[in-house]
C-alpha cells in the first residue's frame, strides 16, 4: 500500500518519510511503514547517537540524517516523534527550510499545547500541522523496544483545528491507516479531557498503587497487583511533563479519584455492605463495557 | 506424587480429599489434583446444582456428595473453596462427625475471622485447622472457569496459630506442594495487614478507577486502561465480603491511598514538576523491584 494515492499527490512516486524522534514510538513506526508500505523511503533522526546508529545498523530507517532540519527538509510527510518538551525546538529547526508542501505531523499524548505551538512557530500558521495520538506504545521506551506489532490495530486521534488544510488532514489520516491503525477525529481541547480520564489518570494511579507497597506486600502478592501496575514502570520524566502539560483536567480526575476512594474507605468502615457492593457493581459494569467494545 | 507420606499417615493408601465449593478455585484445585497427585480420591459438593453436575460430567472429581457433612465425613483432609459467607455454615454442618484426624483448611482471601471461626466451631478448639490462601485466581468465577494452570507456580499462605497441630500444617503444606503451590508462613493478622495493602487495595482502586470512566473515555482508551482495569471484572458480592472483613486495614490502605492522590493532584496544579516527577520513580522504583521477584 502507499498512503500518498495520486489523487492528491500527483508527482512523487516514492513518498519521503521523515521521522524525527527514534525511541519506541518513532521507531515501532519506521519498522511498521518498512513492513506495510510500498514506495516509501524513510528519513530518521534522533539527537542521541546510540539512536542513529542503532536505526542505521538494524535498518530501520533508509537514511539517518545528520540534524532534524536536514532530515524535515526534503520530506513529504514528517512525523515528530521526540517526548512534547523536545517539540519547541524541533519545530524551530524545521521550519526555515520547510516545504509549502511538507505534511507534519506528531505522536504526543497531549494535544492543545503542540497544536498551539504549531500554529505559532510553523510557516503558513501551522495549516499543514495535523496533531496526531497514535495510541500505541509500552512501559518500556527507547528503540531497543521498538517493536512494528505494537501498532497494528490501535487507534489513532487525529486533532485538526478550523485552519488545517483539509489535504493535509487527508494525507496523515491515509499514512495512520497505511500501517495498520484507526484514524479518530477529535478537537485537541476534547482530546485532553478524555484522554486525562482514559489514559493519565490510569498512569498516574498505577504509579501510585505501587509506590505505596513494601517488601512485605510485595513478597506476598499475585497477579493482580502485577498486572495493575504494570504502567508504574513507564518514564518518569516523559510523564511528568504529560500530567503537568494536561495540569488542569488530569488534577481534576485525580481529586475525584481521590475523592471515591475516600468514600469507599467511609463505606467500609461503617460496614455499608450494600454501598460497598454498589460501588464494586459500578466498576464491574463499566468493565464488561469496555470488554465488550474489544 | 502423594501428599501423604507414611511418616505422619502410616495406614491410608489412597488419600480420600473433600473439596467443598466447586467454584473457580475448588474447581481448579480439583484439576490440578487430578492431574498431579497420584492415589488420591476426590470427593467434591456445592450448594448449587449446576456446579454440582458439571463436576460429576466432567469428572473433576471422583464423588459429588449430597451434603457437606456427607462430603466431609470420610474425609483425610478437607478443603473448604466455598467464599467466606458460607464458612460458617460449613463448619456447623461438617462438625458434627468431624473424624479426629481429619485435617480441615480453607481457601478464603481474609484469615483472622476464619481461623477464629474454626477454634470456635470446630473439635478441640480447631486444632486440625490450619488456614490457608492460595494466591491464584482470576477475575472470573464459576466452576467453567476453573482450570489447573492458574494453580502451578503461585504462592500459598498458610495461617496457623499455637493451638494448631504441628502435623496439621506439615500435612496443609505438603498438599499445597503437591499441586505446585509454594507454601509460606504467616500469622492470620500478618496476613491480613499485608494482604489489604497487596492484593485487596489494587482490587479496590482497579474497580473504582473503572467506574471512574464515561462512554467517551472508553472509546477512546487503550491497553493500559484495559490491564489496569482487569480485576475491576470481578464478582461484586465476593469482593464486597472480603473488604468487609477486613474493614480497619483496607480503610487505612485507602485513606492512605485517597491521600496521596490528592496531593499527587497538587502537585500538578501547582506545576511541582519536581515533585512530580519524584513520586513518579517512587512507583517505578517499587515496579523495578516488583519486576525482579517474578
Amino acid at each position: 500500500m502507499c498512503f500518498f494515492t495520486h489523487q492528491y499527490y500527483r508527482t512523487v512516486q516514492t513518498t519521503r518519510l521523515s521521522i524525527i524522534g527514534l525511541g519506541l514510538i518513532g521507531g515501532s513506526i519506521a519498522l511498521a511503514v518498512r513492513r506495510s508500505v510500498k514506495h516509501c523511503k524513510i528519513y530518521g533522526y534522533d539527537k542521541s547517537l546510540l539512536a542513529r546508529s542503532r536505526a542505521r545498523r538494524e535498518k530501520i530507517v533508509d537514511h539517518v540524517a545528520s540534524s532534524a532540519g536536514h532530515c524535515a527538509s526534503q520530506a513529504d510527510l514528517i512525523v515528530i516523534a521526540t517526548p512534547l518538551g523536545a517539540a519547541r525546538s524541533i519545530f524551530e529547526a524545521i521550519a526555515p527550510d520547510l516545504p509549502d508542501e511538507t505534511v507534519v505531523t506528531d505522536v504526543c499524548s497531549t494535544k492543545r499545547s503542540i497544536v498551539d505551538m504549531a500554529s505559532a512557530l510553523l510557516p503558513n500558521r501551522g495549516r499543514r500541522f495535523v496533531g496526531s495520538h497514535p495510541m500505541f506504545g509500552s512501559e518500556r521506551s527507547g528503540i531497543a523496544a521498538a517493536d512494528s506489532a505494537l501498532v497494528a490495530g490501535c487507534r489513532c486521534i487525529l486533532t485538526p483545528t478550523r485552519q488545517t488544510d483539509a489535504s493535509a488532514v487527508r494525507m496523515v489520516k491515509a499514512f495512520w491507516r497505511s500501517i495498520g491503525l484507526n484514524p479518530v477525529l477529535m478537537s485537541p481541547g476534547e482530546h485532553d479531557r478524555v484522554l486525562a480520564k482514559a489514559s493519565h489518570l490510569p498512569q498516574a494511579l498505577a504509579t501510585l498503587l505501587m509506590s505505596q507497597q513494601t517488601s512485605a506486600s510485595m513478597k506476598v502478592s499475585g497477579k493482580g497487583l502485577f498486572d495493575t501496575t504494570r504502567l508504574a514502570g513507564s518514564n518518569p520524566h516523559l510523564w511528568a511533563e504529560i500530567l503537568l502539560d494536561n495540569a488542569e483536567h488530569i488534577a481534576a480526575e485525580l481529586r475525584r479519584s481521590a475523592k471515591q476512594t475516600a468514600r469507599l474507605a467511609d463505606m467500609i468502615r461503617a460496614g455499608d455492605e450494600a454501598g460497598v457492593r454498589r460501588s464494586l457493581q459500578a466498576g464491574r459494569k463499566n468493565r464488561a463495557r469496555l470488554e465488550s467494545r474489544v
